[in-house]
Formats: C-alpha cells, structure tokens, sequence
C-alpha cells in the first residue's frame, strides 16, 4: 500500500505500522523535506532516492510532495480486537452497511479518527475495502482507527448486542437524533450510499435515529452524515 | 451544464431552471426511465434519443442512468439576491473561503441544502467554481440553493455585518461550538481544505468557533466539518 505526501507520512510515523521504504524526490531541498527525511532516518526506514518522474508515475492521488511511502498491506483487525480494546470505559462501534464509495470510507474513517471512535466494522462483500484511495483521503487517520472485516455484518452486530452494546441506525424515517443521549456501550450503524441500511440489519437495531432536514432534497453525503450523527452521538457522551 | 442521472434530473425538473435539452439512451425501456420520460415531456422539453456511446461520451459522471440534461450555464446569485431572500424570519448564510475541491464545494451544497440554508457565498478567486462536477455531487441540491460569487469575501462579510450578521468563523483554536447558541442572523465562514479562515478573513469573524477533537490526527475533510457545524447550529437555532 501506498502512503502518499508528508502530512500522511508523518502520520504514518507515528504508528507503530511497518514501512517497507520510502520513496523520495531526490532534487527536492527545502526545509520540510529535510525534516521529514531527518525523521524517516532516524525510524532507520530504507529511503530510496528516485527521479520525480518516477514518484510522479507511482503516486495514485497525484498529490505526492515528493514522498511515497510504500507499507505492508492493509491488515484488518478482528472485531474482538476491537471490543477487548475498549477497556475501563464505554465503547462506541460503528458499523458500515454497504458503503461502497472509497472516498466515503477514507472520509468516515477519519471522522471516526476525530471521535476517538474504538473501531469500525466493515463487510467483506459489497462494500469499499481498504486501500491505497482510502488511506490517502483519510490523510492517515486509518493508522489510528481500527477497521474490522466480517464475513457477515448482522452477525457481527449480534456479537456486539452479546456484549451489551445498544444498536442506533441511522436512517431518514427514525426518531430525531437528538432525543437520544447515546450513553453506555453504543454501536452506530451507518447505511451505503444507495442502499442505507438494508431491512435486516435494521431489524437488528434497538432504535433508528434520524436527523432533521429542512430542504427539498435532503440527502447528505454518506461520511457527513456520519460526522454529524457521530459527532452528535460524542456531544451527548461527553456532556457538551 | 450537464445533469446526469435521474435523481438529479428529478430534482431539477422540480425547479424552474432553462433546460435546452435532454439527452436519452434509445435503447432503455424500464419503467423508471418510461416515468421519467413522461416528466419531461409534460414540461414539453426536447428530448434527444441518442446512442449510449454517446452518453457514455458526454457524461463526466459516468453514472448518466440513460439520461442527461442540458441546461443553461449556471447563474449565480447576487449577495443581495441572499440578503433579500430572507424574509420575516433570521437569516443562516454560508460563507465559503477558498474551497477549492469541486467534491467539497458540492458535498457542502447539499448540507446547506439540507439544513434549509439561505445562500452561499463564494469568492471569484482561489475557490472552487460551480461546474459540472459540483453539480453532479450536489446531487440536485444546486437548484435549491443561491450560491453567490461574490469579488472580495471580506467585503461580503463587513456588508453582512451591516445587516446585522453575527459572524462565526469555524476554526481549530476557538470556543467550542457547543457553547454557542447561533440564534439570530447568522453567517458561519468555512475555511479552505489548506488554508483554514484566512488572517484577515478571522480579524472580521465576531466569533471563532471549533468543534472538539478526541483523537491524534484530528483533520475532517471541509465538508464533514461543514456538516457538523451547520447542523449543531440548526440544532440551537430549532431548540432540539
């Protein structure tokens, strides 16, 4: 995989992820290259000098700085390393039913990263899987959010009932997302882009919650419905 | 301006806006494009069967569903157009400092459009413009929504203030959000995906305003962050 730009490799720096090399420019001299470059060596991480034709040809968002890092696969976590990660507090799990838009993951990914949200659930089939798109647009938020991977999506929402988490949907015909205080051990369900949150795992959701629109059209993007559900959901938890 | 898709087509069909034409894949005869097609023709707009090849050739979206449509170059509004747009009740505007990716220009249309939001104010400069690919991602919320484009945004805002605008500025390093009320006439200034609220931009902000961060990276994308803060100010101003 991919890591691309300096912000997204600083970001990657601080995790403990294994970075196979790093690729960089070797005519760039300015002063936020050295720095990186300071701080790539002393993680002792091989540097290769390339022509920037070559970052130019490897770079997938066309926005590489000079700086490709090239790392191990994208390694998905169990969605037990999730739950026994949430310790001495209340988890908040958010689970993605079928969003298919790797844009839409990177993004949600990072607004769970903002959230200090414990982890995120997604499916094997039918929706976006991580990879170098959705590492670039969450701007290395996914070195900090743990993303589970299940076979089956109902499934893993029962494990998490199991384990005492209540389970919000989100979706346009549910009770106003405000009345609710989102307290506890709280698993989040978003729905896909075209699909929202299909009729069995919605039965599967203790209650369906909503946010109120005022306009014609009323549809929001999928990660800013997210955010705002999200966010909304942290300000209860936090007594804001 | 292309519309492509049939949702969008739907939405824009609701408005008044010039259509010169629709272009129609000849060979689909489902009943969603036979509903459709009904709908245009009873607005005795010109329909064009064509090739698919040449939708798929004319389509920027590369989703058209069979259909696109034509209509006028977009036509922004006047800051007055906004100002005067709202009547017997308190104003929401929106102003825009230096978005510069289309996806986040229309991705904050639809919020604005959801959140029942009077106007949206844009600059001529360094920002996003609204093109085919805004309207496509605003998904038929630009019709909904007065976008204004305006020479100077600071000259914009000290007009607003004029008219008795209380102005927030959504930054990193302000009050929290959640301790604002947002009653009132109420602009909110978004700041750019690298810039943030330009210096002389905040000297005119009333307020800075933030919404709090629990994690290590702590970078929304614009429009989720957008998102976020329009529909808590919503939220304040509907007494939820």
């Amino acid at each position: 995989m991919k890591v691309e730009g300096r912000n997204s490799i600083y970001e990657l720096l601080k995790t403990d992820k294994e970075i196979d090399k790093v690729l960089v420019d070797k005519a760039q001299n300015d002063e936020g290259s050295k720095r990186l470059l300071g701080n790539i060596r002393s993680r002792k991480i091989k540097i290769q000098y390339v022509d920037k034709r070559l970052l130019d040809k490897e770079s997938v968002s066309k926005r590489h700085q000079g700086f490709i890092a090239i790392t191990s696969d994208y390694k998905y976590f169990d969605l037990e390393d999730i739950i026994d990660g949430v310790k001495g507090k209340d988890g908040f799990i958010l689970v993605l039913c079928e969003i298919t838009d790797p844009h839409n993951l990177g993004s949600i990914i990072r607004v769970a990263e903002c959230a200090g949200i414990d982890g995120i659930v997604i499916g094997k089939d039918r929706c976006a899987q991580v990879n170098d798109t959705v590492m670039r647009v969450s701007e290395g938020a996914l070195n900090h959010v743990k993303v589970a991977r299940v076979t089956n999506v109902n499934g893993a929402i029962d494990r998490l009932k199991d384990k005492g988490y209540w389970i919000y949907g989100a979706e346009a015909d549910g009770k106003n997302i405000y009345s609710e205080d989102f307290k506890g051990n709280v698993c989040l369900v978003i729905g896909g882009e075209d699909t929202g949150v299909k009729k069995l795992t919605r039965e599967k959701c203790d209650e369906i919650v909503s946010i109120p629109m005022y306009g014609k059209v009323n549809s929001l993007n999928a990660s800013v419905a997210c955010g705002i559900a999200v966010f909304e959901a942290m300000r209860k938890r936090k007594n804001l």
